[in-house]
């Protein structure tokens, strides 16, 4: 398929905030994604934002008559949303067009939305890894997915030619993609996101925990460590709490783990185990240093 | 005391590294801390760097010769090592003369030095909350210290003007300053500084100890969320190992409440209590607020 020929007649895009709004961008701007752009959002406030962006042709809260004659359905709804919003999606759309979603945990969303499942469309569930601490409309860009990944968790049996279709969609939005089956990728997320965050809203909750005194000494006293954390921490709440809802077992699997970590790093301070604690600081080093490698960093 | 005159005859930052060289340089530029600047290092190496550098008017491998005429000798050795340095320092200072500290913990260097402490030297424990993941003579600059906080915790008895004198000093550094008990500081430090620290290097740990395929997959895929974790994660094992083990009535504290904290988020991700879990996420948010709104972010 050549690059410059589009992917597809109509996209519609189910949410234009961070990401939705960003496909939307990169779509108009690349002109190789759809042919025509339509953006659905049941928030008004949203849609008459999307409209003085310019950013799609047409705008509307009607999800049915949006996706009739779509090719491809892309839902970029928070998680816990993406059942619902995609089994009244499939009901309007027509028989070979593709649905895909952009949801940050894929078991749970596959499980929500099968029982929905229609033979004749293609759904392929897909996450791409990149964001900001911002949501909304305007919080989007055209460059947001350049060299990030977009993992794809297609169902066995889907049409090769449909997933093809939906890893273009995300090259030509500029990320790199990989397959993977949404058991792994939900392991993985876990670790290098899930767990990072739930670690990074803990730490802010117990410093707010503490005696006043020391609480507003906490702010004036910042180090760079806990600066680090509180970037993370001012991410959204409800994306948030749905996405550690939605991937529960493998969260819970890795902060265990974590868990017994940390223990065994307390009780070798608490011993003065001086090998132990330079033995797992160095992992660490390690780790950054393949990441530099890896030119991630 | 006029700003313009130096606050010191003879200044000798033993240890020139990070910190050492930042005060030294910045002592260099301004005028205003010191007439002459001594550095003393145990390593060749780094004695011939700080040479190179021209950032100190005599480089020396000899601790007692290089104190024995100084006003004020700075120990900017790892937080481990100033006990016994104070005690050889302490043998050959002149009386009058002033012993300063610049260790990221406080309760137990102030017990490391005081068996050696001498009643007609003042030793005025000081901690500059600066830094960044780079070490040694070349990682040192002028405005390290600049807009950040440097915590002082004199002992009960202290002379006020020696005290003063050191306030000043890193004010003339571009510092902060506040005094408060070394216990105080200890935990403060624990909650902004050493448990997050403790937390990176520990989920780095937990990260590669996952089965090899997910490992190579955490590299790949690294999301924003474990990248600054990385990033706090690369900083020097010795000096944390050191920071760990001499704070650790304070950071397992803290460990301990963040502990409960973290399983209070696992438990109410397992039973699905959205409120609970909302709630903790703002706090990260009420708390990153706060800290733009004091001009620390």
């Amino acid at each position: 398929m050549s690059v410059e020929s589009p992917l597809f007649d109509r996209l519609v895009v189910v949410g234009p905030g961070l990401i939705g709004s960003s496909v939307l961008r990169r779509a108009r701007q690349t002109g190789t994604i759809a042919r025509r752009l339509i953006a659905v959002d049941i928030d008004p406030i949203f849609r008459a934002r999307v409209e003085e962006l310019g950013i799609a042709d047409e705008v509307t809260g009607d999800l049915r008559s949006a996706v009739a004659d779509a090719d491809c359905v892309m839902l970029c709804v928070p998680v816990c949303a993406i059942g619902p919003v995609a089994a009244e999606a499939l009901s309007a759309m027509k028989p070979g067009a593709i649905l895909t979603d952009t949801g940050s945990t894929k078991v749970s969303v596959i499980a929500a939305v099968e029982p929905a499942l229609r033979p004749d469309i293609s759904f392929i569930p897909a996450h791409p890894m990149a964001g900001t601490e911002y949501s909304g409309p305007d919080a989007g860009f055209a460059t947001l997915f350049e060299d990030r990944w977009c993992l794809l968790t297609p169902l066995p049996g889907t049409p090769e030619a449909d997933v093809e279709k939906i890893t273009s969609l995300w090259e030509r939005c500029g990320a790199r993609t990989r397959l993977m089956t949404p058991e792994h990728h939900d392991r993985v997320c876990a670790i290098v996101s899930h767990l990072p965050h739930l670690l990074a809203f803990t730490i802010c909750g117990t410093a707010d925990d503490l005696a006043d005194e020391t609480r507003s000494e906490v702010l004036d006293f910042a180090a760079s460590g806990f600066r680090d954390f509180t970037r993370i921490a001012s991410s959204d709440p409800i994306m948030w709490r749905d996405i550690f809802l939605s991937n529960r077992e493998a969260l819970l699997e890795m902060l265990a783990r974590f868990t017994e970590d940390a223990q065994a790093m307390a009780r070798a301070i608490r011993w003065g185990d001086a090998d132990y604690i330079v033995d797992r600081i160095e992992r660490g080093r390690t780790i950054r240093r393949s990441l530099i490698e890896n030119k991630q960093a």
